[in-house]
């Protein structure tokens, strides 16, 4: 398959929920106008993007709603659940580990690890909150497909390094630091200062 | 000044994160190369990004570290702080008021609001929860330059319309939909769910 960039990928997600509003709405076609404009881009963008996986509608006619959703369903990878353990038990991780999004779109947070012996053992969402010094045989029995790090920066390295060894292959990664991984490792970084950045520019340069 | 990308905007926050370490441990001058290693990008690319902003460092000498770091400071919006209201006193509200990054990089929580009666009133940080009924007249005092929106979906619109009349011109938008807003106005969103489609995406398309 052709390199896919990243914004490509993030608007196959956003043209899916729209899809899946309108699947809901019983609409059986959708023009790529329709689905530019809730996507905040055009049609020949929405064309550009499809178009890396094929043919999709018939000019004139629109998108068929079931079946664009189903194959995007398919490219990214939702026609399966995956299994997700959350490394971090403080305020970020307990906020994930109850955000209902998550399981919606198939992703289940089946183990929470932390250091801290005051929380190793506590409930959350049902879920026991296990040591993480015992990652690697907790794991070993059942492997996990994405590992969310919410840990402070100066021990997120060794816990990829221990993560990836485990065969992990992806990590959302909310630690203030930018991960070395081996390539068949899929990392994403959620730096919310980052975020908050990119506004201060957006306000000083207006 | 010119359109600049937001990719651009996001690496020159990630050059200043590694400048500021150098600064810390006092190093003069660093190479174009060391700040590409730093940011996982290109020695190119580097002094692409930073020729958008006028001209740095001299061939074969380097970026001399303060005032490289000062300068992007400047075109940052970092050496000014700015004043942020979190609407939304819900787990990942919580956890935004509780995050120190926010305060270290200038962007300091004034400001808390939720529309449920049983929160309205409680103290979070020093900060006592607003009802966000009474937005208008609250902010209406104390204006403020960002607003962190972290409610549901279906008044997340209503709220930004509101926002904008009180003269918040940038938002970082944790609902999961995509505001409209006047041009003036930046808005950032954020959505957790759609990060770990990235990942699935790179799970199943490797």
């Amino acid at each position: 398959m052709r390199k896919v960039a990243e914004s490509t990928v993030r608007r196959l997600s956003l043209y899916l929920r729209f899809l899946e509003e309108f699947e809901h709405d019983g609409v059986a076609t959708v023009s790529s106008g329709a689905l530019a404009s809730r996507g905040g881009t055009t049609s020949a963008q929405v064309r550009k993007d499809l178009s890396f996986f094929g043919s999709f509608g018939k000019r004139g006619l629109g998108y068929p709603v079931p079946e664009l959703a189903g194959r995007l369903r398919q490219i990214l990878g939702l026609e399966r659940r995956w299994r997700v353990a959350v490394i971090g038990a403080g305020k970020i991780g307990g906020a994930l580990v109850q955000y209902r999004g998550f399981q919606q779109r198939g992703f289940d947070i089946i183990a929470i690890f932390d250091a801290d012996p005051g929380k190793v053992g506590r409930q959350w969402n049902g879920l026991r909150i296990h040591d993480v010094s015992q990652l690697e045989r907790d794991l070993a029995g059942t492997p996990v497909d994405i590992a969310v790090l919410v840990t402070p920066a100066d021990v997120a390295q060794p816990l990829t390094d221990r993560l990836v060894k485990l065969g992990v292959k992806a990590i959302l990664n909310f630690a203030p630091i930018q991960l070395s991984v081996p390539d068949e490792v899929a990392v994403k970084t959620v730096n919310l200062a980052l975020e908050l950045e990119t506004l201060s520019y957006a306000l000083v340069n207006r």
